[in-house]
């Protein structure tokens, strides 16, 4: 026990262990796994501008695709140039600034928008187009033998230009399996660099996912990349795109903060937690974790939302540590109750001391950061004054403070001592002065 | 095809249709699946006073106390009464309520905290100790043995009271499996209502979830329920929840918002949002889902922060849908692009039409809701206009109300037909009236 206990304590939980021997790493047993592979779409700029408050001009988003570059993201997906003027002119624009990453468009399967596509610069196109009963019947109307004959034509033209191409359906999992896997097969014979699934309505589970992902990897070539696309209503987005990823899925969809039509998509930073305990050294490698703060800010200034108070990572609290017994132990090792290390994200940890939860651990911490002496023992009296408060009212850190200044002085005066003459017992001493007689160690 | 997608139209997605002819639904092969049989312990006032935000009164304790038995939780759980004196009156006077909701405290697996918490009338104490090597390193320093022996006391002690009893590991993903299932193994034969498991720290994935689950199951007798409590660090709670309910879990820990250490653990309202796709039937009837709201921002209120901007049912932003492909499928069955039905949550959908995503369809919708009468064709046109102005800035309604009503009056005052008396082609007229000439139908 003690020599695993010892190696993962090295580690860090999320330290420098090797993907494969790393317990919260890819299953063995997923022997196609993408988790120590992946690559990130981030489409804060196509899915995000879907975000009822969006509103991008152009040094908007110039601003945001160098910052999510920087980041080091994969791919990122600019908004169909069809959608209006503007929006193929800063496809264009975002097209000449000479990013690392790839730049893609996303448009409906259709030769108009296609033709559109492939003359604004982009590296890629993202084609989509409704598969599921509920989209043929209410948004396009078409079967599935147009959609396929259409699917060909559109792709083999975007081949034609040496662009990427990723055909992708709409609301796979609300599909007909077969439909899917006839166009899959079909697609991929033509060849295309990635297919893509999509949870649309984000109604799909993990399990499901992993299901789908798997049976699609035994029906397309093994070059041919799943992209994946889910949606956060049902709360399962990052969880769905880690399955995904268990089962051979290769690329993610992301938006900074996860904005997008209704709740949105899977958030970056949310994926960047899950993986970087997964995959470690992978994504400290590959990605910019230290401007995930600055990107989230950026978006979330440029779309008017407040970054919420239970991101992950970036959430004002999601270093913070209140109850007693949580803080004891996070100050002996940090990993006992992280999973993250906030340094890694150049953020920092923070004990919860001034409440009545608090324990005698945290406050001992407390007077050592405030470089007071106190025994142990002090140490617990002070924590018990300090909880009584708590019991009465919100406390703050300088209310805390100023209790265990307050105590310290009393236990340091020795002026004190010299006032008890009558050698009175302390418990008979005011309240205010009881550990005035006590021996110090 | 068409007749199996009737079916899922009728059942509006998320209708209906019984629990295992849902598409979502709990997976045939899963037979222990509680996907449609779960309860809920919800914690706000035990996990969700750990947040660094939260103080709660004694007053607020009983309001929030009252509003989750009004929705319908299975349980309450309250912070030990040995956290501090107000601790345990306030479980006291919770207790006193009468409510429908059971009432648990959370102890330490240790005698002295039992007797304290068999006393403030409690229905069942929740009991729970550290098994993960971390813990048992940096928190409490106790090897297994010694675990189990004092298990097993506290156990029969509460037992001996008459009150429920649930024995959890503390860090369970991080623990020893052979370890794990010895203690439960042991406890289970004691006798015990439930054993829990908790991801402390957020590390556990989904199908890792399952495998525990389906693994305990195998250990424990068949009247013991498993509990299980998920910490949200990596993004992955609800959907840890959902699997191991699927894998024969019970039992959900959730808060209100999320709240507790750190960023949290499963939300109620998330949790509502999977568990309402998946068994519709059986959440529909048993919770008073038209009260979330209302806890949610009780809560809120309560610990200072906002709900999140991307709260799964409740956010700003959840039922709102802006694309123009999105709008016009929603016009015309909300189940295309909705696997929520707003209305189950007292919540009403918004198209959002003012900005340069829109489409023809969307803007015709807002026509018709403006009572106005234009043509498809005109109704094109005007939405090019829109948009237009949608590429220079951010629109809201009443930019967009303003460019149909003058559309409108435009193509409906004949006057301008009169003032063209030279027959000019309508293309080469002031932009201001491109319509005028045009063929009404």
């Amino acid at each position: 026990m003690s020599d695993s206990f010892q190696k993962v304590t090295e580690a860090s939980g999320t330290g420098s262990a090797s993907v494969f021997s790393n317990p919260y790493g890819p299953n063995p047993s997923d022997f196609l796994s993408n988790v120590g592979n992946f690559q990130i779409i981030e489409s804060t700029l196509r899915e995000g501008e879907q975000f009822a408050n969006a509103f991008f001009t152009t040094e908007k988003k110039i601003e945001i695709a160098k910052a999510l570059d920087d980041f080091g993201v994969d791919y990122i997906e600019l908004t169909s140039p069809v959608a209006s003027e503007q929006s193929r002119a800063d496809c264009e624009a975002i097209c000449k600034l000479g990013l690392k990453a790839k730049i893609l468009t996303h448009i409906r399967c259709h030769m108009d928008d296609a033709r559109v596509a492939v003359e604004t610069g982009v590296d890629g196109v993202d084609v989509v187009i409704g598969t599921s009963s509920f989209l043929r019947q209410y948004s396009h109307g078409k079967d599935m033998n147009y959609i396929s004959k259409q699917a060909v034509e559109v792709i083999e033209f975007v081949k034609s230009k040496g662009l990427e191409i990723r055909f992708s359906s709409e609301d796979s999992f609300r599909s007909d399996l077969v439909d899917l896997l006839n166009i899959y097969k079909t697609v991929d014979k033509i060849g295309v660099n990635r297919i893509g699934i999509a949870d649309t309505v984000g109604c799909a589970n993990p399990r499901q996912v992993y299901e789908l992902v798997r049976t699609l990897k035994s029906v397309i070539s093994s070059s041919t990349d799943i992209e994946c696309h889910f949606h956060d209503d049902t709360g399962c987005a990052v969880a769905n795109a880690y399955t995904a990823l268990e089962g051979g899925a290769r690329l993610i969809d992301t938006c900074v903060l996860g904005i997008g039509e209704r709740n949105g998509i899977v958030p970056l930073g949310a994926l960047m937690a899950r993986m970087i305990v997964s995959a470690p050294d992978y994504v400290k490698s590959k990605y910019n974790l230290k401007k995930l703060r600055d990107i989230e800010t950026l978006v979330a200034e440029a779309v008017q939302v407040n970054i919420p108070f239970n991101n992950p990572i970036t959430g004002f609290c999601a270093f913070t540590h209140k109850a007693g017994i949580h803080a004891k132990a996070i100050l002996a090792n940090p990993s006992t109750y992280e999973i993250l290390n906030p340094h890694d994200f150049g953020m920092t940890r923070y004990i919860h001391f001034a409440n009545r939860l608090t324990g005698w651990n945290a406050i001992k911490s407390r007077v050592d950061q405030l470089d007071l002496h106190l025994t142990d023992d002090e140490c617990k009296e002070v924590t018990a004054k300090i909880k009584k408060l708590g019991d009465i009212r919100q406390l703050n850190i300088d209310d805390v403070d100023s209790i265990i200044k307050d105590y310290h002085v009393e236990v340091n005066t020795p002026a004190v001592k010299v006032v008890n003459k009558d050698n009175k017992d302390i418990d008979e001493l005011d309240i205010n002065e009881p550990a005035a007689k006590k021996q110090r160690n």
